[in-house]
């Protein structure tokens, strides 16, 4: 009598069946047609990386409680990615010399956050990572705007569907010091960070409250944010006219518009993304279902990156996960029909081994020129119109006996 | 001055720069391909498994020192999957009511073991795995031994490059128990199994030499040994006889050849498969290249598998390594030329962000409909002449100035 262990999956990820597999792959397909026609390359690294690069990150939930970490049988601390922008430096950094600058690099690996499941987020999964190294804040912005909007509309998705937000994070930081807020930044970026998850009232008590380092905001202070996040005011003339000061964001505000008309783009001082080593534009998507909060993806610009493995190169780029992408399709009815694009299925139903022979000869190498695929049926001995059904039932549009 | 860290892969492991994952790319389309021609479905596991899954099957060097374990934040005791099946049986177990058997399917996963990493082996690699799920030893038999053969010549190898080697677990026992070797069976087992990678005169004296539990084998008995390997004499007339009474050996012995006439199939006795779970017909391939003598790849019948997850289906499979392909594809020079299959790529020059919106409007539109690809050079300032090379340099084959 053998042990016997659960059939279910370890907790928080998922199995592919075939099915859900075909859908994963038509979304990754999809990505990896339309980054490639734009002239981007693709990449990979090796799942297990040392565990200090995330946890020098210090303050980051990738790099603490979310981060699965080990000692592998050598002694050697590692870890399972959390996310892929750290193993990118690397290995840039690995072949720094050889490498001809500017990079245009895009990858889909797995990555590990051990974090609590639910809907649309597991445990482990697939995340499309889109990177332009060694160009400097400028045109490279664009280019990435270009890419994100081309990627939706690669699905089918309209401006009805999606909208694209995006900031700069020393925008913000100028405005916050000439409003008297720079003391209170940290308090400010968090209370953005979450700003469209939660109703006005509840971002103003939260603005009013502080936390255990810095003291709440005054109502007049609060009023200046409100007026930034709704974008009215003396407030946002300030912010426009800061950003203004940056090409990249001349350059986005000027033109974002005119290369994707059909795509709706929203500067807003609330997008700021988590992670802490944006340092200009950061964006993020929106679902515009209103059930659905999140943002799909984000990114943005990260020019020290590098430096976590001692080289210096100006970066951007963002990452994309195949379940919130799922989940989006699935909201706004995106899938094509899998049914209708499958290939025509022949049943054979062999008598004999010698049939057999007779299939692998002159049956297959003429259904291989028609394009169709074939299933054969071994059960010499069973009921002929039972296989025959059998056969059916699995799919086979034709079936041929071969007597 | 933040820490740096080194930028080398994990120990054993690899980094896929676009050049090299253009190659991996290139054998897993081929295998897609193939497979899915011939009626295959793909599917896909979380790397993440149960540790005592492995564990179970003691004495198993992937479920020993092998193998990648841990226990995650929640005290889950868990593995990165050293191979797929296991991992296949469990999905299949866990839908077992729902799915139509038999099933054809396959996936390429990646795979990690701790072992010394040496040319062609590493700590992670990349594993096609095939397998048909629910026919009994016979026509499946068959079936696998013509995609094997059809995998290979997908990219282009004949005859002159590889072999496929075949056996059976269970003549293999009987001969053994007919010989009076039945008690030495495992002896003989391990033996075999390294047989091809040493001199006849080292077989010899390990067989006579024995081991801790089996003491070594007399004169004789050797001799018979040797017959056996060599296909020779009584012993393998008496191997043969045997092997006549099982119906998927029969139907290999006459038909394999006449359906894969191009291809050489040998039916040998020194093919054991090191993996404890097969139970009836089990093969591997062969490089002809004397300089190379692993095995390319291997598989076998696997009936009482699923009882790992309290069920029973008869099951046939195999695994193909991504780095023994690859080896093998440059070992015979049978990679495609990946410089003139490359699309072009036009370099573009603008002068100022207006060029940019016209670039996007005018001339992406265009380039893409004529199957192009491109990229931007930003640097507006920087000398004409400079720019043009530098694009050049970077694999534009053409170079569009926009003013």
């Amino acid at each position: 009598m053998p042990t016997t262990f659960s059939s279910q999956p370890y907790k928080g990820t998922r199995d592919f069946y075939p099915e859900n597999l075909q859908k994963r792959n038509y979304i990754f397909n999809k990505w990896r047609e339309t980054l490639v026609k734009f002239g981007f390359l693709e990449y990979e690294t090796s799942l297990l990386e040392n565990a200090e690069i995330y946890i020098a990150k210090s303050g980051d939930e990738l790099g603490g409680k979310q981060l699965y970490n080990f000692y592998d049988k050598g002694d050697r601390f590692v870890a399972l990615r959390p996310e892929q922008t750290p193993s990118l430096a690397r290995i840039v950094a690995n072949k720094f010399g050889d490498l001809k600058f500017p990079l245009r690099w895009f990858s889909i690996p797995n990555c590990f956050r051990y974090e609590q499941p639910q809907k649309g987020r597991f445990r482990e999964h697939w995340q499309l990572n889109v990177d332009i190294i060694g160009l400097q804040a400028g045109g490279a912005e664009l280019e990435i705007m270009n890419i994100l909007a081309e990627l939706f509309k690669s699905f089918g998705a309209t401006k009805n569907e999606f909208k694209i937000m995006y900031n700069h994070r020393e925008v913000l930081d100028i405005w916050l010091v000439e409003a008297g807020l720079g003391e209170k930044k940290s308090l400010v970026y968090a209370v953005l960070d979450d700003w469209f998850k939660l109703s006005l009232e509840d971002n103003k008590s939260k603005l009013a409250k502080g936390n255990d380092e810095i003291p709440g905001l005054t109502d007049p202070e609060i009023q200046t944010i409100v007026e930034l996040t709704q974008k009215t005011g003396n407030s946002w003339e300030k912010y426009l006219k800061i950003a203004h000061t940056f090409p990249e964001i001349e350059l986005l505000l000027n033109s974002v518009s005119k290369i994707q008309p059909d795509v709706e783009f929203d500067f807003n001082p609330c997008i700021i993304r988590g992670i802490a080593y944006y340092t200009g534009v950061v964006f993020e998507a929106f679902d515009k279902n209103p059930a659905n909060h999140r943002a799909l993806f984000g990114g943005g610009r990260y020019d020290n990156l590098m430096e976590l493995f001692d080289k210096k190169a100006p970066a951007i780029g963002f990452g994309f996960g195949d379940a919130t992408m799922n989940e989006f399709l699935t909201n706004w009815n995106l899938w094509p029909d899998f049914e209708n694009i499958q290939i025509v299925r022949v049943g054979l139903m062999p008598f004999s081994d010698s049939d057999l022979v007779k299939i692998y000869n002159d049956i297959i190498p003429k259904l291989r020129t028609e394009g169709k695929t074939w299933e054969i049926d071994y059960d010499y001995q069973r009921n002929e119109e039972k296989r025959w059904i059998s056969l059916k039932k699995r799919g086979c549009i034709e079936v041929l006996k071969l007597n």
